[in-house]
């Protein structure tokens, strides 16, 4: 087992010290860093009781802990079983998939609190941190998992965190430029999110071009209980979706509201999915990569809108389209931009998070330039897009005009920073695997006995073990 | 591979057109009705920062959204995990369990939310949708997910949608007649989703027997890690159970009490499982099948009475009879309904739903019979039963007497629309597979190349394929 | 398969009427107690209605069932599938890992609601419950979940309930000294669940010694999909562990603060844990086992202290010191208690719960003898340390004193009571497995056909199955 795997390794990734070294100085850096900066919001701080009487709150339910805690965990648990189980379903990378993803993840939040803190949560040189602190460096650790998704198999885990530390970087600044300086709304996080996500893995994994790979075409596969173990991931990603699009939405209707505007969208999105998978098939069988992917489209393309009043049947159309774009994309899109563009997109995060989140911008400046009082009430409408203080004569039109300038923003920002760290991970000194060891656990991790060898030991101990 | 799997396939199982037209249709459908329809109620509705002043609540946390999207989530984890995940137990229909588990599921509660909309949120020629409607859309799928389980690797995805099409309206027509006619309480859906679900299944199963299943009974078992995947669909129901039957009791007490009595019973019923398992079998060894299924009828036997003063040790006696009763179903009715009433019970829902579900109707029946207002407070009393309006002078004997008429309609509702669907599901359109080719993904998903061969390959690449 | 596994089987495992007799006789008495003993706190009482208006309520939200019930379901999650899946690691001990686990933690919640009833609920005779006593259910059978980490494979079913029936009982007095005789604060339960739960297990385990353990090496390990398993029990513990620090803690601040502490403990944990694993290995490659395990310590290690003001920079010291004491302590201190002291920790609880235990009975202590009034605020501090009634005079130094006595209390109840139980189990008549049989679902599951052999003969019928 050992020698078809190092036969021919030519590069080094070797890790003993590389990885060591940047996980302990970076948890270092981020103790002093936590130490001088970070302290609880008023609410998590046990000054609360006396704040409480400040704000004439007579219960402590108005904690907005109660608000949110529980979107939060369900977002917590997308990120790490979402999108680590989704990216198991390689038949020799599922170690790396769940494992490096918990990796990327645990670093990307604690310098997510940091950065979105200096920008939202900053107050007399703290930052000042809460539940919805945590919900949002989920969030844009999602971007970094999004990223990790075109990668996927072919990277060393420095790489990675190399990756999270500057795009986590970015997607902070493009977070601010879009909700603070164009005041736009992206509670779902389409374009924060999805498209800035989706748009520099494809960048960087555009970089990274192996033209070798399909030296290791047969590990790029799935085995039966791989694809199993990936819609664990599928389902929770499907099913607590309606949380992460609300989880930091106003409270009341509009955390209401986006739950199910999500809810519709989702299940409109399985149905065009498996309508298309068995439509674009010879056989006119279904795809297992079909349906681990691009049923969860409808959760992308409403992140922007599912605040808004979507409707119902807005969000049922949303998601069948996406679906569709996606189910498609799957099909005809990833083997054109890998043989034209030299894209080489591992999960297809192209179908299920970049197009889907185009459409997802796109819909939600519709959304908001359609916005009438008729529609939100008088109160409502100026809740729902915030046009208080400087931005209150914003008006509708002019708003969805934003929403349009913030797609083009987070493009701009994902190719850019792609770009940028793409050139950096290139480096020689990474310890990324030769091109015939990649989608393969055996070269960062210790791998157990071979599972099929094994057992053909134990249950006959009296054969050979060789045919 | 593929030789033996086409060998005598007789049937045309070939999907591509009729399963995308079907699938889009009645995408375009809902588009259409939701689109005439449904609107956002007024708790999800950007109006209601003005109706909370008319409504008089000062705070947001009064939105039924945080009294009842925690419980919303658990539940539709139940659905999709829960059910879908219950039924990978097979040892090669994993694709199918969860897959089509996932497509039935998405297509009904799109249809739920019109259906039970009608019935019970129509104002005005518009349905208004809120968290409530979700949950109860996902229940009425519940028992879809119930019925899918008698024919389990038995039918096409067509034939799902088709069924799911109908049961789903059946299901709304019969809780109407339960919930608003008969005046009955089932929160937890012992006589509206289990009893009818599972009734409902068997006779379907019944008319689609297939005399010759034996020829695929070697796939009818399990393998060592398909009955792993399995327990996690067990332990997600197992656990949220109490989230299910108290997601739409009466906000406070009610959903407080569901969710204790649901707790016992299933703790209590794990023990009874355990014990009559080790003991209905020879060499006393426990039996997976009983603990993947039997340990789950405590909740459903307690699907009436939970958000009653059923008390906990009333919840233990009957999570403790639900137990016994559905591990001896498995070991005794289930080889008889096959070998003498001809019903093929793929997953034993007679055992998990059908047998409990009257279990839990009946003491459903008898506790709203034993209530007093001793025993639940005069105020307490009244709103545990709705005794106001026209109700206002049922007793609880007459109270009890109604209940016992709910499981006598929905057994009658169950035998009814079962013969009648099953009799349109043996029209043969439907492109289900020969009975060698059940239980068998292949027919209707792309496989991927075998786990086993494939590692072979991959790990002795100088040796040859075949012993 | 059958003749390798029963030759040499000199022991009796014969469970047929031992295990159902167990059974039955505690639901029996479960049964009888909670009919004498068991009734519905106020808040879950129908008499609630009434209650509301005395205590002066105006919204149902008031119920601590809001307040408390996401995070119970986590806790739940983490409870059965956590430590379930958690220990499905060995190749061929999955049923036993997720199954008996599940039964000694179902027969577990209810002995616990007793006798933590008796201790903490009782009023006129009755014990009230409410979601508070399912949560420290839930709590005391965690303690139990991690000795059975200890025990995994080596153990009878009937051993486990005895061992619960115990465990259980003297946790339940251990955690009466700590909290009500010290007036200790332990929220999330450093001391009275990891400290006792490990040092307990590994008392019995080591009483328990297997000279001849080497005979089932081979069963002792991994195989690819079992590690992938695990990692469901690792992330869902992972994710859920903020919920179970948080559970029981004061409404309000005290929930908020606590849940963002152990976010970023388990973050830090995370990092240092995967520079130690590839640090402490010659070819540098990260170990399963330490991701599955150590990344967790960062939980435990907060456990007392999560709800004071630890401070998030606290926090990550906190994390990162327990990750690397868990990682070296699998290395270097697991082969060492084996061969020295001969301890057999299957799970090496002593790395993840009883060490990081420890630390977090110690950080504990130290946050508390910390707490000044400028910190916590005049009425937080009061508050947050109970410091009313009896304890109005005591400064944070003695409750810090208190504190670590509490530490003390815990490991000699756990010693004391370990070896006892141990000295029980160590009878010649509860069925255990002879030493070449441990780690082996065979002896006590009905085993489905195997996996790969079975695989074989499906896909290549022509072939003759034997090499």
């Amino acid at each position: 087992m050992e020698r078809p795997r190092h036969q021919g390794m030519a590069k080094n990734t070797y890790m003993r010290w590389r990885l060591p070294l940047v996980c302990l100085l970076w948890e270092v850096a981020m103790i002093v860093l936590f130490g001088v900066f970070v302290r609880f919001s008023p609410e998590a701080d046990a000054h609360w009781e006396a704040e409480k009487q400040e704000m004439n709150l007579t219960s402590d339910i108005e904690n907005d802990f109660y608000f949110r805690y529980p979107s939060f965990q369900d977002v917590h648990v997308m990120i790490f079983v979402g999108f680590g189980f989704l990216m198991t379903f390689l038949k020799r990378y599922g170690f790396g998939a769940v494992g490096f993803n918990f990796l990327l993840a645990a670093f990307g939040i604690q310098w997510a609190l940091l950065m979105q803190g200096w920008f939202h949560s900053f107050k007399n040189g703290k930052i000042l941190i809460g539940v919805e602190n945590l919900i949002n460096a989920d969030f844009c650790v999602g971007s970094v998992c999004i990223a990790f998704g075109a990668i996927l198999g072919k990277t060393s885990p420095i790489q990675l965190l190399v990756m999270t530390l500057f795009q986590v970087t970015l997607f902070s600044v493009n977070e601010y430029i879009l909700l603070n300086l164009l005041h736009v709304k992206d509670a779902g996080g389409s374009m924060t999110i999805h498209t800035f996500g989706a748009y520099f893995g494809l960048t960087v994994t555009r970089i990274l071009y192996r033209p070798n790979l399909e030296q290791s075409k047969d590990k790029q596969g799935s085995v039966y209980h791989s694809d199993l173990f990936a819609m664990i991931g599928t389902l929770y990603l499907w099913m607590y979706w309606p949380s992460f699009n609300s989880a930091i939405s106003d409270h009341g209707d509009a955390q209401h509201r986006s739950a199910i505007n999500t809810y519709c969208s989702l299940a409109a999105c399985v149905l065009t999915t498996m309508a298309f998978s068995s439509m674009l098939q010879k056989k006119g069988k279904l795809d297992m990569v079909h349906i681990q992917n691009a049923t969860l489209a409808g959760g992308v393309a409403v992140g922007t809108s599912a605040e808004m009043m979507l409707t119902p049947y807005g969000s049922l159309i949303v998601g069948s389209i996406s679906g569709i774009v996606s189910t498609v994309g799957y099909v005809y899109f990833t083997p054109f931009l890998e043989s034209r563009l030299h894209i080489q997109d591992t999960c297809g995060i192209h179908n299920l998070h970049a197009m889907p989140g185009l459409i997802g911008g796109i819909v939600g400046a519709i959304t908001a330039a359609a916005a009438t009082e008729d529609v939100y009430g008088k109160e409502g409408f100026i809740k729902a897009f915030d046009f208080t203080g400087v931005y209150q004569t914003r008006t509708p039109s002019i708003q969805g005009g934003f929403q349009a300038a913030g797609i083009v923003v987070s493009l701009l920002m994902a190719f850019a920073g792609g770009a940028i760290v793409g050139g950096i991970l290139k480096l020689p000194i990474w310890g990324d695997a030769a091109a015939e060891n990649c989608f393969e656990d055996g070269v960062y991790w210790e791998v157990p006995e071979d599972e099929e060898s094994d057992a053909y030991h134990m249950h006959n101990p009296d054969k050979p073990a060789s045919p």
